[in-house]
């Protein structure tokens, strides 16, 4: 009998629901209340196996099961939820890592070959402040303080008092860094948010790594013009140019991946009787290949060029932001595709992930890391509604299990410095 | 020596800009005291004139040159402008009447063989309470005073107070109607205020009739779903739908004729990271043709259907105003054709109106009428860089007086009952 056991897991994250959730939906917003009620909850389950654990400066929650080797293998995810969040978004993984490492110790009698770690990283939504992957960017190092001071929530609390409550200086956050010395690997498991597996009818899948984006601003700039006693060849028409944007992004998409999206759209001045003067567009562009991500972008920046020429109008864009993709390493997705066949009878599948994740932060780290996705019903998350078959949890557990020894021994064996 | 003083016409006008506008415009908004000064302006010259004056139940001003025939032509036109308005939007008419009044009186020695009345009518721009053709809808008794009671002006004004303190009742304003009984023809000149004669480079038009129109707020429904988790096959975007009408209004009217003009177009959540659940465009369209506008609108409708089908979202249309195309009278048209070509050496050309004029609503009383159309240097009004060379307004004197010449011989002959 295996000691793996998956249904605790399931039952494991039914108690964090019931404990953190209601009809609305998980409320473990990182730096409140609640999502410290849930880190209680957890320490008491890793302080019950047995495990170190700590908080690093940057408020992610180490719990370390020494091995013979100080090489380690790490397994992270976030109990933290956006307002209203899914049952399941984050602490999947952090309920899935700790079985495994109860697994783990229990096979190996308390000493496993390498070290294995169970992080739960700090405000990985950024539901509150805005600042997504906060603590896993910290251990990255990547984090630049000045640049986080002036949050504020809703109700005005700045981020740096909300950190200082929970035990976090701002300033300090980046020696969160050290925590990754020894670190040999990264796995985290996740549910996918979107509809790729469900729509495939596949349990889990391998993550190829995630997206970068391009998110920029359009602008078209014409002229206001009666609608009455304007024909229509002498209209520079703004709604014209960027109304064919919205084709244009499923057509670039068609031809070289990834996904397109113009979420806003606003005119001026906005009234029924004048021809759009401006119009404004956001362009949100994600793929795992930054070569496609640059073609991606320049294909919408010609297309609006083209647009405007023809509308007489002018067109000028403006960065929002922009991140890398960033690729996951390739042994550990063969790996992680065996171990995903091995849980369900033959079948995976490998996907990007639009969402950005904790991993990305460790990948970009220079950590080999892979995630895990399991089916999302609806192919939505970020709400009430979000939630996973039990037999796809408590199979994407027996995944993460399996995936977790091939890494022990991919990591005895040299890891990625063989 | 013709007693026609078209010079006369142009510094009139320069008079009056004088005295009721500055470098921001004209700022003759009706109602108010500047308005108000610009009619005691005019009085002075109809009194000098030797014209009998009076302001009717509507607050629209009579200047009546008494003749053989009870039969009545009307030279009509509106003193009062938007705020910071053009110099010779409304009043080139009012203007340009009491010249072409002037010469008549002369030439006929004080009694013409019809009698020949010039009009201003109160309240075209609607700028002030937001009701255009108020005076002259009256006259064309189809105000309805309880549909402009509540109306209100950016103070707090109400319309009814306003309208008192200038010597109107709102619920008499359709006595005005009384004013109509002897009209046999209404003639109206105006600055063009679109590009069309501009870019013809011709001084002077002949307006077909105004407009009709059918404005329509167009919405979709589709899923808000996230930018970087939905693949664009699974989508069902707001955006990708309205955006495709941006094409088609052009497209229509291309087969059509008539104008297509979408104002405003809002997205919601209209947020970067998210597919447009909701997208909402306003349509304005407007045609000579009645059957030719239903079809314009039908056109957008199924569009609208066939994009929304094919993304998988949700097509709505709710009316937001419409009004029917008012086409002149045939035989006027053909003799202000006649009268346009003998000021301008032979050039015309027979043009829509866009705008909504006073003279729709003469029209829609069963009189026959007809407006010129002069050039608009930038093909632009209701702004003080509006402007019209000065020998085009003085083509125009010439054109008005040929046409009010022709049209009371037609009278003479039976006018529209021959």
């Amino acid at each position: 009998m295996s000691p793996l056991d998956p249904k605790r897991t399931v039952q494991d994250l039914k108690d964090l629901r019931a404990l953190t959730g209601n009809d609305d939906g998980a409320w473990r917003v990182a730096w409140t209340d609640t999502w410290l009620e849930a880190r209680r909850f957890m320490r008491e389950k890793t302080d019950a196996l047995g495990l170190e654990t700590h908080m690093d400066a940057a408020g992610n929650v180490w719990s370390t099961l020494k091995g013979e080797s100080d090489v380690e293998l790490l397994i992270g995810g976030h109990i933290d939820s956006v307002p209203g969040g899914g049952w399941l978004d984050g602490c999947l993984n952090v309920l899935a890592g700790l079985e495994v490492i109860r697994r783990i110790k229990e096979q190996y009698g308390g000493r496993p070959p390498v070290t294995v770690r169970l992080v739960d990283w700090a405000d990985e939504e950024g539901a509150r402040f805005g600042r997504s992957l906060l603590g896993s960017s910290a251990a990255g190092n990547t984090l630049v303080p000045d640049e986080e001071r002036h949050r504020k929530d809703a109700d005005g609390v700045l981020l740096v008092d909300a950190l200082k409550r929970c035990g976090v200086d701002l300033d300090r956050m980046n020696e969160a860094h050290a925590e990754l010395a020894n670190a040999g690997a990264y796995l985290e498991l996740h549910i996918e948010q979107g509809p790729v597996l469900l729509d495939m009818d596949l349990p889990l899948g391998v993550v190829l790594g995630t997206y970068g984006v391009e998110r920029h601003a359009f602008k078209f700039v014409g002229q206001a013009a009666h609608s009455g006693s304007t024909p229509m060849n002498r209209r520079r028409d703004a709604f014209l140019a960027a109304g064919k944007m919205s084709q244009e992004i499923y057509d670039l998409t068609d031809a070289l991946g990834g996904v397109s999206t113009i979420g806003s759209c606003v005119t001026r001045p906005g009234i029924v009787t004048s021809v759009v003067a401006e119009c404004d567009i956001t362009l949100d562009q994600r793929h795992l290949d930054r070569q496609a991500l640059t073609r991606m972008y320049q294909w919408a920046v010609d297309a609006s060029q083209r647009f405007a020429e023809e509308g007489g109008v002018e067109a000028s864009t403006e960065v929002i932001w922009r991140i890398d993709p960033m690729p996951f390493h390739p042994e550990l997705i063969d790996m992680a595709d065996e171990a995903v066949k091995g849980a369900t009878g033959g079948l995976s599948h490998r996907l990007p992930s639009g969402p950005l994740h904790d991993a990305a932060e460790v990948a970009r780290a220079g950590i080999p890391t892979v995630m895990l996705f399991t089916q999302s019903l609806h192919g939505i998350s970020h709400n009430k509604i979000e939630d996973t078959k039990e037999e796809h949890i408590e199979m994407s557990v027996v995944a993460l299990d399996a995936l977790a020894e091939k890494t022990m021994a991919w990591l005895l064996a040299g890891g990625a410095s063989r």
